[in-house]
């Protein structure tokens, strides 16, 4: 009989937490955890011991024994872990802000993870993702990482590729709720038909078949300017180019808008901001409402709030994940993982988010072929940029993260998508330990910290 | 609903038949076949009579009306087939005894699927299958076709790749016949364990994997030459050399030992040759035995003897094959189909033999990735060998065919390849039209057809 | 010995003409040349007449007996050619000043080779090299095709990989200006300087090593903004960021400063656009001085004024690559031909701009090696929009032309960039009969042709 | 004004050596050498003296100034080299004898650098000239390194691509001979021919074109047969198949009759060694009438006799190849340096033999292109046989070893090619560290080292 599983929550401090907790509640027959330890920092200590607190009473108030912990010290949570998942923001949501703020006050897109954004986002978070691999390394070295952490492609690529841990799976609800919202859509069933993704977190295209092998696809397209496939609610629903679309023959992801419609995504965005601030700043109010609650010592299931603040499904995906590899169920789901050849234009050592086979033995990818001319072009272009973003995170290379921001098609190259680059590595420089000298050089040359007008903005905003 | 299932049988008057008609009994309550077209050529008419009547006394003893239709005419068959399986050997028996004789005649080895035989036996059935697609590109532009025939591998390349038919699927009994056996080997049962192969027909390696990851493929290789995992009662069963599949790790097919065991394959073959003559000569007397037996009109189950025919769970691979297709299974079989990536070292494009999901949308490769040094280059080298095979096959470009000769492992290359080469054109010239005019011009220079030879040991010999 | 040349130039009522004869002039003793056919159409009808005499005029006033000989009749002036160049430009310049407006007025880039203005550019050129090749296979089978259209290195690709074309070479003057202006810079002379070049056309870097093997390329990047190293006039110096060179360690062409700093650039061309027009307009003026000159019968030599028409140099390549077939010099010459390996991120079949050794069996490519990652991006992206380009301009394939637009990193997807696009189709239907329906029905929708629009202001602003 | 060269020779007590010496004297207007360093083993310290003595009395008949240097210690002779040429052969003269007559004895070929004799050499060599490399980043990390020492391409792949050191040229003498001969057989001289290789090292094939591009390669071809285009000595020349070379229509190098007709090339290289034993045999006497030669204190130029020891050009490889990174000549040579994509088929990073342009910045290989399927089989094959044989021969996986044994087409696969393999690993016992283990488990196990055998024969036979 298999053992009794030990999981470990980096960055269980999380608002998300709960939905996680009911996540592990509902499959706890098939999935049979001993303990569960949230582990978070210094500064979200007061967090990390609400949400403990509140987790541990939703199990109470099952009939399972589930005990919770909380620390601060990741080593002592890793030793002997089955599955280790990431849920970490490095900075807190004031990097979000940051983010966010930056690039859409020099009326460039700011956004979480495309975007300058999320090449910041990426260059925060390696560095600490590469810490707890080694710490994995010694505590945990048969344990799966299932990878929450935004960009989700490019962390786990850089845990694949470049730290060498093989057991990782990357997450992201984005492919889970279409394929919740799409059989209604199409009057089917989830279970009549196939649904087969390829491509990159954030950036993937699918296919749907029904149970005689027919293609749905140009149907779903025909709906897709019409009815909700799944964007997430974060993103402005620009029309797609129809005509566009039924050339390809393929569904693009909801985050294909800010390419596929760059100009009236730009601009929409813009007015968001003018008018509300960034989303980031949206969700400190969500926040602070879920914690609220979450103090509350007679609460002991996951409020309905929680629904509003993104990412909904989040803990379907990991649950289900683990569940499928703890029991070695062949479950389709789509993940980033290791290309191995199934989208043949991208390397097969790359890290893609491709319908796959879920086992205890990981994810298998099911090969997709060849892509055409564009879509191929695309993720090429993709992958390229995702490289560069990887290679400056671990080498501080500053002229590489200057690539980074002309290769991605949401930066206007030129300069000042440098003083774009230039104020955030200013304004996250605490957590860029590898950008050191660099920073040091733009603070010389008066590059200011955004820090404090961010931080007055947030004060003041919430 | 879905509408009943008309299945095409090419190569209807095989003694195989009644096993493929077994197999779709048992599968009725899942798989409704409203009738079974059996096609044959006019010298195997006689054959072909008596295998439908006994084909059809095997539906009659069952609750269920199905038809059995034969006739000589393929294109009234194809009107409106849903599933098309092939089994003919085009020139019969009497080829394969010639594409075994002539080889070991000096001093090659002569065998049915692999080396010269293997080269002659794409030579006349890809004409034919040629055909075949063009008739049903017109009467059946919608069925699937599940090809049986060998070189299965080469044959469906040609289909797919060269004559633009892609709902094809080529089957073999190999694979399946392993996962059958390693089990047991192994003390578990077959729904525990995870089995990957990746290469080509009849030369393909697996991995083994129980239900918590842990792979036993070492395992099973410390087993491979004391316990039998499945290799075909006709290959020689020499000793693999346990340290190098160990450096491996991969388990190889029962038809690697020609590769690995070069020598006492040959010596093996030749020996028994001098013996009995060819493993052909010896289906002779299988085959009367049989036909005698289907000519009884009492009888009306599968008979005992048919098992030693060889090809054992072809039917199992074939009718499990058309009912995951059908009821859009997600069915994992080992199947020739598109690369489409999976082995990431060869073309997208090329047919690999590969742990695939079965649906009604065809056959989807799960991704390989990689492989080492030394099973990329089998690999490359037998594609690029099967790829000369087919271009000559279809042009008839002699030059080519020499390559194909020079390139394939199990044929020493030099002036008495090219003797045997000649003598098997002039042997087969009558399915051989792509080659006609050397043909001509080696019957000029005085190569004799064996066939006299042949047909005069076939005619004693039985 | 080998026979004196016949030379046909389609197109050759252009204004290079002069240009051209001189080279050829230049060159005679080692290139003897009988005969120049300048092909143009009936709208070219007068400046044919008019070059052509100047032509002549020319040769007379050398003591080579050369015969020029003009012709509207493409296919007579091609019998039995050696040499074929291209000049041509589809719709005149006429057309080009739509390229240019028609995104110019929306806030896009308006540029003859890059941008909508390149692709649309395409789309016209396309078909009609489509015929030309049709016509050299039936008229001179065995001559070389040097092509000058724009944009090169798309109308070279489509000869070779779409049309069969293989003798064509693709030439531009950017690599070769470089060449000659990059020497002083470094205080070298040409001839101690290695220079290597890969990309695509208007797409590439190269590198710079002395005669001890010491790499120049860093020193080259120090002057790169400072000093001229040949960026065609046309295109606004924008400052290249010297981070990011250095970190690539690549020079690149003057035409990425469309990439590397697009909003720089682009302001900058709508700046001047609102001033002066377009850049295709101020053409109109330099052709007309141009004509007026060579119709002077007492002019005999290229006028000075013709250096300023751009494109300066352009017969230096032509001629050079011409002589260094005929004479099997193995040159070093940077062109567009087949990759073949030469940069490994691309298909061996798509051409890139590269440097090459010609010879009399034409471009072979010096193989480059693995690009980083930025640079492998960039490409790909590149390569698979100017494919989506072909596909589109062959087949009318809108929707393909759509992701075309959606992948050029100089037009901002969305309805913006959709718009042009119905606008450009319009304003070209004469000479887009591929995309005939979708120009209806657009028509239909009330979608405006720009031409009286243009063709006023062409008419007024002359 | 470029400094005057230093020369550094390992293996310099060679034979060859006086050869290499005339090559430098010719050249010396072009090539300023002025010391040269002959580095040789204990083993091989009198032979080296002898051939100092005789190098330096070359110099001294003539005008210039060159100091030859002679000595055990290789990190001394190292320091400062521009040059580094290897001519070593570990395990001298026996290690060959063992390498041919081992095989030969099991009825394998037995041959220096092809099959079972070409891995064992690699085993022997790859060891040291790692320590070679690692000397040489100390003593003289700005030179160049350029590997005579067979199996070249083997040799040069290690140096490139395991040990990092880039600065690698790989000479063979065999392209160069061809380019030699063929003009003669095909009436033209050699300067109105153009050479195209590409293949591996004693694995390659080429094309031919005259000075107006025509193909002669065809040509060529009909004559292979009777003409001798430069087949070394040492090959038997068995006819080969005219029909498939023109199917091809590409020239194979003398070595590819090994594997075009390998059984005529075995059967005739057993004839031999019954008759007069190993070719490695026969040198012994070569060498000893070269030794007593060299003696001659009267001797100061290369002796007739010296052409009879094979290997004959060599020098001009190596003089050339120096003097053309010397003086940025870019002269077209045929060498083993990184494929950069000229072979499609191959690994960017795999050392190849292709024609390339030599220059001050090394080699740079001329892309060739796609291969048809027959000649990308036997590449990839081959490739993958050697790299097992390096990886085999750095780390010393034995299991590896028997895969590098059943990939090599010239090495019957079984349990005698084991045998062949066991002892030859026994008899080469002291040069193969890494196989320690190995080897003393072989010995235990009773596998006879036969260098008694051997060292007997080698007493009694010459």
């Amino acid at each position: 009989m298999k053992k009794a599983i030990k999981i470990v929550t980096i960055g269980g401090g999380s608002s998300y937490t709960p939905e996680l907790i009911e996540g592990f509640i509902k499959r706890f027959e098939e999935l049979p955890i001993k303990e569960i330890w949230l582990v978070d920092i210094e500064e979200g200590k007061e967090k990390l011991e609400i949400v403990g607190a509140m987790a541990q009473r939703m199990w109470d108030a099952t009939p399972y024994e589930v005990k919770i912990h909380t620390t601060l010290n990741r080593q002592e949570a890793l030793i002997d872990a089955d599955f280790v998942t990431t849920q970490f923001r490095v900075g807190l949501l004031e990097a979000r802000i940051k983010d966010e703020r930056i690039p859409s006050v020099h009326g460039m897109l700011g956004q979480e993870t495309n975007g300058a954004g999320g090449i910041l986002k990426a260059f925060r978070t390696i560095p600490v993702i590469k810490h707890i691999i080694e710490d994995m390394k010694i505590y945990c070295p048969d344990a799966w990482l299932i990878n929450f952490t935004n960009p989700s492609g490019i962390i786990t690529e850089a845990v694949i590729k470049s730290f060498g841990w093989q057991k990782c799976i990357g997450l992201c609800n984005v492919p889970e709720i279409s394929m919740m919202k799409e059989p209604e859509i199409l009057g089917k069933k989830r279970a009549e038909l196939t649904f087969r993704f390829a491509g990159l977190n954030h950036f993937h295209w699918h296919k749907i078949f029904d149970d005689e092998g027919t293609e749905l696809t140009g149907k779903m397209i025909s709906n897709i300017n019409t009815k909700n496939n799944g964007t997430p609610a974060n993103i402005y629903s620009a029309k797609f180019s129809l005509e566009m679309l039924k050339s390809m023959n393929l569904i693009p992801c909801g985050y294909h808008r800010y390419y596929y419609n760059a100009k009236e995504m730009l601009k929409h965005a813009l007015e968001e901001f003018a008018e509300g601030g960034t989303r980031a700043e949206q969700m400190f109010e969500v926040e602070s409402t879920l914690f609220a609650l979450y103090k509350n010592p007679d609460l002991c299931t996951k409020p309905d709030q929680l629904e509003k603040r993104g990412g909904a499904y989040y803990s379907n995906a990991a649950c289900d994940c683990i569940s499928a590899i703890y029991n070695d169920k062949k479950l389709h789901m789509v993940v980033s993982t290791q290309n191995k050849g199934a989208i043949p234009c991208l390397d097969p050592k790359s890290i893609v988010e491709v319908s796959s086979i879920i086992s205890a033995s990981g994810a298998e990818p099911i090969a997709w072929g060849e892509m055409r001319s564009a879509e191929r072009g695309w993720l090429q272009l993709m992958k390229a940029m995702e490289e560069c973003t990887i290679q400056s995170a671990i080498t501080g290379d500053y002229g590489m993260a200057l690539e980074a921001f002309a290769l991605n098609p949401l930066i206007e190259s030129g300069e000042e998508a440098k003083a774009v680059l230039d104020e955030l590595l200013v304004a996250h420089e605490k957590y860029l330990p590898q950008f050191r000298d660099k920073i040091i050089e733009l603070k010389r040359m008066g590059i200011a910290s955004k820090d404090s007008v961010v931080m007055d903005l947030m004060t003041n905003g919430r």
